[in-house]
């Protein structure tokens, strides 16, 4: 392990930027100790129905404030600061990290466009979060008309690119508010934004470009292909174009006015913005070529490095460098796991069931989990596909949706539980399968994220996955490795994989796969997967008949 | 019409036997007017845990007590001559009808043999209710047999019969206590027995004969195939063999104990035992060839009269003289109807929405036909198969299980419910057009049973089914079917025919189909059948698979 030269105790800090809030952490540059840490919801949280001044949003529409940002370095540094107790001038470098692909439209020196008097009553003058999902429209033509033109970019994402992602949400502000577009002299990704008020010097990392900007062996698509979506979109070219920078490199040093903010010394060193699943890994110790990462949560992320490039079919993301620089960065993705969860929860949970849960002073999914533990593998005789959600990974298919199969007059409510627990861990298996298939080994599998508080899930996935599940050993990986990467970026490691070596966090324990329970989960697996391509891959085409009709019903 | 001679008011009885209570009912020959009727709840209910003397059942059983169906002949049926201000001696005839196929064993003189000191704690001893399911391994022992040898009735029955028929439930007393076959001079069907309480006279019905007897071209199966099942099994046929009486017809008059039981004068003309379902379609006018009834209820049964023959792939039994004598009656069914809704209710109805009907002072049925009847057909996005239960007509296979797809995070409890409802009525189309197909047509459906209640459910059926959907006007009409027979039997009316037009409740209203909701559920049936062909004939297996874990997990 590499080891920091010695001298003065020295810190890092990191914040991760989430959906809701901000968190900032102080961490131990030798070790990655956390020394303190402080989080800070935002004001505004997320922006769904109406603007500040009122006015109404579409729906699907998720925007953010950007105030809210820089009020996380206000607040929650400093007081991460305090809790550590750790003097500002131990600290040599700050990392931030944020959702992906959130992003916004600013002028040349950095001023987002909803800051600016005449344009803060324009929807499409605000950051949108990841999750604003009204662009689906534009990333349909996207794909037609990539597909049509054998774009050689395309079969990197898979074969189809997101609504989330930049150029969907670009051609959505064109298309629908051509003036905001105008006006805006950049878009950028926020934790590239939040890097530029911290060093005052406009940055792109490396892995955001490729991953959630299509940037593919050195170039952004063409203007001839953004031309044949939009005349003028080929003018985002020079509205993104900035210097990219690596994952953990140094993107510049802490301005004057931001050392005022944040109580850190001016001139620390600030590390390139960066993704918050993808600094994960890092966290995680897993950017090893073959050592995969899970975030279960919401949805599922699962980032893995390899030293070569393979298409791996259903795979969201392949970008060299999107990980950590000089390997190639893997992503792919359940659209629906916690979430399906909450819903069965908030949807199905019957009232009996609420009143026991009360009665133990437990949640209703503590109950359900403690009711299902004990079923034996195929006990419930339910077999159900995770597409609530759609489905990301292998298929990339959002207008699919949840199957349930063999429900009878007996069936119990923690039986459709674990049912749909099992499901989710198909799903990952399903992925874990394809990157094994196109000849990606995955060597090693750690999980992160809120999900890995839930034992029999963690048990189930083992089974199912039939492979040692390592359960990392920190409640908030993210910020961790954001501040794993401002060790990197002040120079104490000589790289990500070095710094994730020695500042990364344990394993709070490994899951192993029981025999008898593994061999029988091959076989409910099997009828998963023959159900999935079913109704997946063409057996029938039911599901979009039926999102069809639900769209346009009789 | 056909009318009664003149002269004084005449009255009949009529005595339904249900799962749980007997309600009798007097009932004006004339023009078939309810003057007065009176429900028994059973003393003993459905025994399912445990013998009155404490002896343990085994799971599946279901099992009634004979003396819970003498004490509504000794209660209900002179409190409903005292609610009906009705002289006894105007009354000429009774008539009494049971859930089929439950039956008994008893000594030569009617003693059931439950009865007896010595048997009281035997289980095989006691009437066996239609739904005791511990049957099944007799009956796949059946069809397997049955099949092989090409037995004549076997396509009678759609080529499968069942678990709860009067072969696999004695075959099941032979092989489990065979003292008891033994012991066992007569297995006698509950309506049957009850008219031999009351006339002293054993006889047999025509219909159970041929419904649940497998009586077929006037021959029960034979010796030869009984005791190909079991050496001693054709031990049977002396124990069932007793005069047929066709449905209507007298069997016999009131004894003198049976006078003293029930309030009304000895020599009282006594019907034929009947089954509840059939006496309903005389109770419904439906009983002209090509009017089809459908008693929805936990389970629906469908029946029509036909002229002629034809083997309908998928009917549960076809027999001459099996509704009225002188008709083909088909019979077919849906093994889950109303008990998925009440699954569903039990399972899968969140807190918030128990607390709002509780709110509105509503059931929770009622709560969800609210808030599902204004969906647009289709808007859900949903789509089930009725299978909870197993699925009687058309596939005849009680190991399939319920599947419900198209789930999104944004399903609604409402929505999951109206597709219940929905799958229930393909369910019922796919039966309807089993006999159309087979070229035995359906001219006017008739629905009666508890389900009538719903009007959103009605609304549906009529939409889906595309046809005028008549709804009986009669809160129990077995009760008045049973005495519509009593009438026949005292010499009123000619046949059943006849009575039934005479006396026959009206419909409370007819619904019409909607031209586009029906056009639009053309569109989601089609869907319906390519689920069902698939799950059911054939394209997977994996309901069987399933099933089979659920048996034998790992």
């Amino acid at each position: 392990m590499t080891q920091p030269a010695a001298g003065p105790p020295r810190y890092v800090v990191g914040v991760d930027f989430g959906t809701l809030s901000g968190r900032a952490v102080v961490v131990d540059v030798a070790d990655g100790t956390v020394r303190g840490e402080a989080v800070h919801a935002y004001r505004h949280g997320v922006i769904i129905e109406r603007l500040p001044d009122g006015t109404p949003l579409p729906p699907d529409w998720a925007l953010q404030h950007p105030d809210d940002h820089r009020e996380v370095l206000r607040v929650a540094v400093p007081a991460a600061l305090r809790a550590a107790g750790v003097r500002p001038e131990d600290v040599c470098g700050i990392g931030v990290d944020a959702t992906s692909c959130t992003m916004l439209p600013t002028l040349a020196d950095g001023t987002p466009l909803c800051e600016l008097p005449d344009l803060a009553g324009r929807p499409h003058a605000y950051p949108k979060l990841w999750k604003h999902h009204a662009a689906q429209r534009q990333a349909d033509r996207i794909n037609d008309v990539a597909a049509a033109r054998g774009e050689s970019w395309l079969p990197r994402y898979g074969g189809r690119v997101s609504a989330e992602w930049q150029l969907a949400k670009a051609l959505e502000v064109l298309q629908e508010d051509p003036a905001v577009f105008e006006r805006a002299e950049r878009f950028i990704e926020a934790a590239d934004w939040l890097v530029w008020q911290l060093c005052g010097r406009e940055t792109r990392n490396v892995p955001a470009a490729g991953y959630k900007g299509l940037r593919q062996d050195g170039r952004y698509p063409s203007a001839e292909f953004l031309r044949a979506l939009h005349p003028r979109l080929d003018g985002l070219l020079p509205r993104v174009d900035g210097p990219l920078v690596p994952a953990g490199a140094q993107a510049g040093r802490l301005t004057a006015d931001a050392a005022r903010w944040t109580g850190l010394p001016a001139g620390t060193a600030v590390a390139a913005g960066a993704i918050d699943a993808h600094v994960t890994a890092a966290a995680a110790r897993a950017v090893e070529p073959g050592r995969m990462l899970a975030v279960l949560g919401t949805s599922t992320c699962l980032i893995m490095n390899a030293e070569t490039y393979r298409e791996v079919p259903g795979v969201c993301g392949v970008v060299d460098g999107g990980v950590t620089a000089g390997a190639w960065g893997y992503e792919a993705g359940q659209s629906g796991v916690g979430d399906i969860f909450a819903w069965y929860a908030r949807n199905a949970l019957p009232a009996h069931y609420a009143d026991e849960a009360r009665r133990r002073g437990i949640s209703p999914y503590e109950l359900l989990d403690t009711l299902a533990a004990d079923q034996p593998v195929g006990g419930h005789g339910l077999l159900a596909l995770d597409w609530h959600s759609g489905n990301r990974s292998v298929l990339m298919d959002h207008e699919l949706s949840g199957v349930l199969v063999g429900l009878t007059l007996a069936t119990r409510p923690e039986e459709i539980w674990r049912a749909l627990l099992e499901a989710t861990a198909f799903g990952a298996r399903t992925v874990v399968d394809a990157f094994t298939a196109a000849g990606v080994t995955v060597d090693e599998l750690t999980v992160a994220g809120g999900l890995t508080d839930n034992r029999l899930l963690l048990r189930i996935y083992a089974d199912v996955l039939n492979r040692p599940l390592h359960v990392l050993d920190s409640a908030h990986p993210a910020a961790l490795g954001a501040a794993i990467h401002a060790a990197v970026a002040a120079g104490a490691y000589p790289d990500v994989p070095a710094a994730s070596a020695a500042m990364g966090a344990g394993r709070r324990e490994t899951w192993h796969p029981d025999p008898a329970r593994s061999a029988a989960y091959d076989e409910l697996y099997a009828e998963y997967r023959a159900l999935h391509d079913h109704f997946g891959r063409g057996g029938t085409d039911v599901l979009h008949r039926l999102r069809a009709l639900r769209h346009h019903p009789h």
